[in-house]
């Protein structure tokens, strides 16, 4: 195993080289007009899956984006791990609020930045070089391995369940890796006990059959923005409290050993504050910070619109308002019903003036536990024991890999959620950005992962 | 008289060709990038003055739009009118709305099909053709006339007040006479006796220094769109009522006699309802419709914005939220202490997590109140009742001329408010119209007015 980490040590600038390739592929999956550049990006990582000698490379169809799928299978008696990942990018804008163009990587201050440096290209791509250089080295793989790299994860993988379903043969494993989530900071490895669900909607409220005159109009005439701006208010107290009825139903208090779990993270709400200046958080005030971001459920407005939004005034009275809401869950909560709850809560208490309607965008899923007590966590912890010289935290994660649940259900796996992104990364945010210092260790802990597993 | 009414009633087929190739002009005044395109529209209704026989014909220059200014002064002895109306018109957005493109002229229904047909074009050009026919059938006009005809009304007249001061004695004058509002019904024409006014402010809620992952950030995080809509709910209770402390300060229940002619006018509530599809009415259900619309302030949405708008969905907590209102006033309303009131209001309550700020948007005024027992008034009700074959109504309208005000302040002229626009025309919406009956008809009374002004 030595010297398949000397190898990677030595080939770090054709690993860069290779990041930045990646890189620069457009791949916003949200976008249907940029379909080709993410089939393009897609096609790109199966060609770089051959170069590292994986075997059974395919891009497979989906309703979206293809799936690229390959694996090397030369080591019987041994373990299957299924490494799951995504090569799309979230949107880009604000566009203006880039420092270099989103797609030209740069190197600052140790960081690679681009969008989809560290969400998710960077995560996959150490996985992929981890397998590379075990068979350049020594020609073999202590375990066996299977890719799965996705298309459409940030538009939530509306297709990746019935993949699942169709290929379940195909992907036969022991257990799944995902590295899609974060470190605790830097030198601070950390592997994700959980993770957050998700539904999305979008809500419009249909105000008079045309804009009209504000002046002509206003004061007789039920304005749009004005009720879905007093139905959203609605949906929280002054403190932020969600208030819709049912909205907790289901949802447990923390177990005490996860209690215990948050107790323990050196967690430093000042820097917390600081590096989004903010003077101070915001929900409900009597449980922990940590509980809240991890173990329980929000409800978030992602855009807002409607009436005159250009430059100077118009003085409009107008016709419609739009709202898109993302909801994250915890354990106990059903993404269908939560959708429903939230968007009944809106439509049914619009005055007889306004007709609010809402829709499921799609995506979302349930969320997820991972058990901490298995082999394969074992040989994670340590694997990134001896990667970065400290015992990796268990944290949990408040965003959402509804395909983890979709493992559990369909291919009846566990999920190792070994996150190596920095909580700088500005993930989903202008200049997103991947340390290069942990990209680099971080791959030489996936290699002594495979090692580990393949030792039972 | 009756000569110069059978002349206008040879002429219509060349002025609705006026008409058309008047309306083709685009003059989109809240748009900085259109300026050149305005200012040919000013320059196209200095040509039509010329050739309609006005002397002293100029563009003088202001901050904005030149202001189109000429007229005739041949009636020594006689009152001087000062014809007030403006050549810019409102934005088209939302375009894909029209039947016809907005610049395209069409005639549908008896009615012109165009943006700024019925504001403020058509009407400024009845004024101009009737004292066109005036000089060429007797070569002379029975009062003198002044045109002042500006080009960003659409955004608050921003440089109109300096000119008045700069030009006052130009502009000498008896009475003004604006058309741009609206008669009660087809075939019912109406005086307006009182105009609201008007006050426009920004509002930007700043929450986090980046847009956030919501997943990652969600429940630890103030969002300044769901902040922005909470602060923005406040200002109303479930009815419509305004809470704003001190909104209300200073403005008066309606006296008695208006009142009773608020009462007096055949206001169809259902059709009103019909016209618009909405289920029911909004505000204050203490008060009448009417006294609603023109008697009392309101707070307006004119447009609000953050985070994500585009097709699909990316699960961000934004950083930041806008939105824009316009604040119609009454008599007893200064422009200034509202604006500040309202903008305070939002700014003061936001939470700690969330800075809120607000601007003044350029323009607006107070409201304005017309004294009906004067000689001018009482020549423009005969002319209307002659025209049109009934008494004018004594009407009232919600939004705002605010140019009324300076016209009191600045040159110490009273108002006359001749509305030509029916209710239907859709002005500040799409496929606005202006009923071509009217035209010819009012454009008959305007001829008629000059007349019965100058039996004096």
């Amino acid at each position: 195993m030595e010297r398949i980490l000397d190898h990677l040590r030595q080939q770090r600038e054709q690993h860069l080289e290779i990041f930045r390739a990646y890189l620069r592929l457009p791949s916003i999956s949200s976008d249907p007009a940029q379909a080709d550049q993410v089939a393009a990006c897609g096609a790109y990582t199966a060609q770089l899956l051959r170069e590292m000698g994986m075997e059974q490379v395919q891009l497979l169809p989906t309703g979206g984006p293809p799936v690229v799928t390959g694996g090397w299978f030369g080591a019987p008696g041994k373990p299957t791990v299924l490494i799951y990942g995504h090569y799309d990018v979230q949107p880009v804008d604000p566009l203006e609020a880039w420092e270099y163009p989103p797609f030209e990587p740069h190197i600052k201050n140790e960081r690679m930045v681009a969008r989809g440096s560290a969400d998710d290209k960077g995560q996959v791509l150490m996985h992929i070089l981890a397998v590379g250089a075990c068979l350049q080295v020594s020609g073999r793989l202590p375990v066996n391995v299977r890719f799965l790299i996705e298309g459409e994860e940030e538009i939530g993988s509306p297709h990746l369940p019935e993949f699942l379903r169709q290929h379940q043969e195909l992907l036969a494993a022991d257990v799944a890796v995902v590295s899609d989530s974060f470190m605790w900071a830097e030198g601070m490895p950390a592997i994700t006990a959980s993770l957050r669900g998700l539904a999305l909607i979008e809500v419009e409220a249909r105000g008079p059959n045309r804009d009209l005159h504000s002046g002509s109009y206003g004061g007789v005439v039920a304005n749009p923005v004005e009720i879905l701006a007093r139905l959203l208010a609605r949906m929280k107290d002054d403190d932020g409290r969600i208030l819709i009825p049912g909205f907790f139903d289901g949802v447990a208090e923390p177990a005490p050993e996860i209690a215990a779990q948050l107790a323990e993270i050196p967690f430093d709400r000042e820097a917390y504050l600081k590096d989004l200046e903010v003077e101070s958080d915001w929900g409900d005030p009597t449980r922990p910070m940590l509980e809240r971001l991890w173990l329980r459920p929000t409800v978030e407005i992602n855009g807002m619109w409607g009436g005159f939004t250009g430059a100077g005034s118009k003085t409009v009275l107008p016709a419609r308002a739009f709202a898109k809401l993302s909801m994250r869950l915890v354990a106990g909560q059903d993404p269908d019903r939560i959708a429903s709850l939230v968007g009944n809560f809106l439509r049914d208490q619009a005055p007889s003036s306004v007709e609010v309607t809402w829709r499921r965008l799609p995506g979302g899923g349930r969320a997820v536990a991972v058990p901490t007590d298995t082999q394969p966590m074992r040989a994670a912890r340590r694997a990134l024991a001896e990667a970065f010289g400290r015992e990796p935290l268990i944290i949990r994660e408040g965003a959402s890999i509804p395909i983890v649940s979709d493992f559990r259900a369909i291919l009846g796996l566990d999920t190792l959620l070994l996150g190596f992104a920095l909580p700088d990364a500005r993930t989903h945010s202008p200049n997103e950005t991947f340390h290069l210092p942990t990209f680099f260790t971080g791959t030489e802990g996936v290699v002594r992962f495979f090692h580990h597993l393949g030792d039972v």
